[in-house]
């Protein structure tokens, strides 16, 4: 029986600036069952008041406390471990990581940093991680639906080019890292077991939250989803639904009463 | 017995613009100790003239056929099998893929790219792999040493994203491809385990050469070597010497009569 709900955004409720048809009133619907919501977004080129803000344009409102993101994760992960970080993420991304400059060491940051991926970016991230610095990947997404319309490299592509010349392995902080999951349901007093996910990415979203211990996920047709993606990880997903509206109707058919 | 040498260039004969200190006379011992000699690059910045212009600058001369690069080897692989490259390698070497245009299909051709190496290079060459187009990589070493004397990301990086965000895997056309050292090989009419390779990296150059079967790979302490790699890597290297005057010593003490 299903008592929490998480749900991707991008490609789940939005693509680009634009609603994906149904989404908000699917929203307003798993409100008004009184299932409470997290929003769990590996999107690491808006700042989380951005985020907040294109989702109340589109008539969704979200609070503070129901948004997780990378960022958010890894500024916890470096107070934790005292590390000032060596940011590769998209310019607007990096005000969220200012008053770090006090630590004791260095650590890579990682994330989409779309145009700001070049050869001396990547290698001065290269350079600190064989000094010693530890590695951070806000996400290791392989793709993202760009606003083309079309598949461009995410994230995970440049954590790979980084692990390979290093040697090093990072420290995952997004989707699909079980401890991303697991911190979106803390505060809710909900056994993973309990909850479901909703994503686009059969891989990060819906195998990332079956391993981390969720009882479902469903992946939708929306967004970056492919034909023959439900087949393509493994844990396959436990329902392909239409769109986040049709996420709804499964998830109401089953929640706790 | 030895009766054949495969000599890398970068960080073996010479570092940037420099002969490494004894290289030349150590190549002129080998010449008249009567080895045939190939040199096996996998420096995929510099055209073939460049290099053999380089090596007779420092007082080192090479004959055509005694230079082998994954150029060479990707331009009779695109004619082999009718195929326009779509390239992403350094502006300086796009002059050895012309007269390719004609070819029924695409293939998207790795290399050593440098500052070419941006976002929007690397997503356009994304985009034709899903897209089907083959996928040829002149090189996947992981590092090399830079003109400023520190290690910077080399094409391996670079392949490893298009690889992560793709599923595809590449042809590899130079070190360490089996196929590659072969090659070198062939006109020579000698056995591989009569060949020895030398070179600075125990990954390419000295692991990629025993597992192509050569007889014996010398590992130097020239060039990117750091302490340590003789162990890093399998198999190990017959034997880690200091430079290539070293390595030449330990040849001609094992040469066939």
């Amino acid at each position: 029986m299903i008592r929490a709900v998480l749900l991707d955004l991008l490609g789940v409720v939005y693509d680009g600036d634009t609603q994906i048809a149904g989404a908000a009133a699917a929203v307003e619907r798993l409100r008004q069952a009184g299932l409470p919501l997290r929003f769990v977004s590996n999107t690491t080129r808006s700042t989380r008041r951005a985020i907040i803000a294109q989702l109340a344009g589109m008539g969704i409102k979200v609070a503070d406390e129901e948004l997780l993101t990378p960022a958010r994760a890894a500024v916890d992960w470096l107070r934790r471990h005292g590390r000032q970080p060596h940011l590769l993420v998209h310019p607007d991304l990096e005000v969220e990581f200012s008053g770090l400059e006090g630590g004791s060491g260095r650590a890579v940051v990682v994330g989409d940093a779309g145009e700001a991926f070049n050869h001396a970016s990547l290698n001065r991230a290269f350079r600190e991680l064989i000094a010693g610095a530890d590695f951070l990947a806000l996400a290791i997404n392989r793709t993202f639906k760009d606003a083309d319309g079309l598949l461009s490299l995410d994230t995970g592509a440049f954590v790979a080019a980084l692990e390979f010349a290093s040697g090093r392995s990072p420290v995952v902080l997004g989707k699909p890292s079980p401890n991303f999951f697991r911190s979106a349901l803390a505060d809710l007093n909900c056994p993973a077991a309990d909850a479901v996910m909703v994503g686009d990415d059969a891989e990060s979203d819906v195998a990332g939250a079956l391993s981390a211990g969720l009882g479902a996920a469903l992946l939708v047709r929306t967004g970056k989803y492919r034909p023959g993606d439900e087949t393509r990880f493994d844990p396959a997903p436990t329902a392909l639904v239409d769109d986040l509206a049709a996420a709804t109707d499964w998830i109401i058919s089953h929640a706790a009463a």
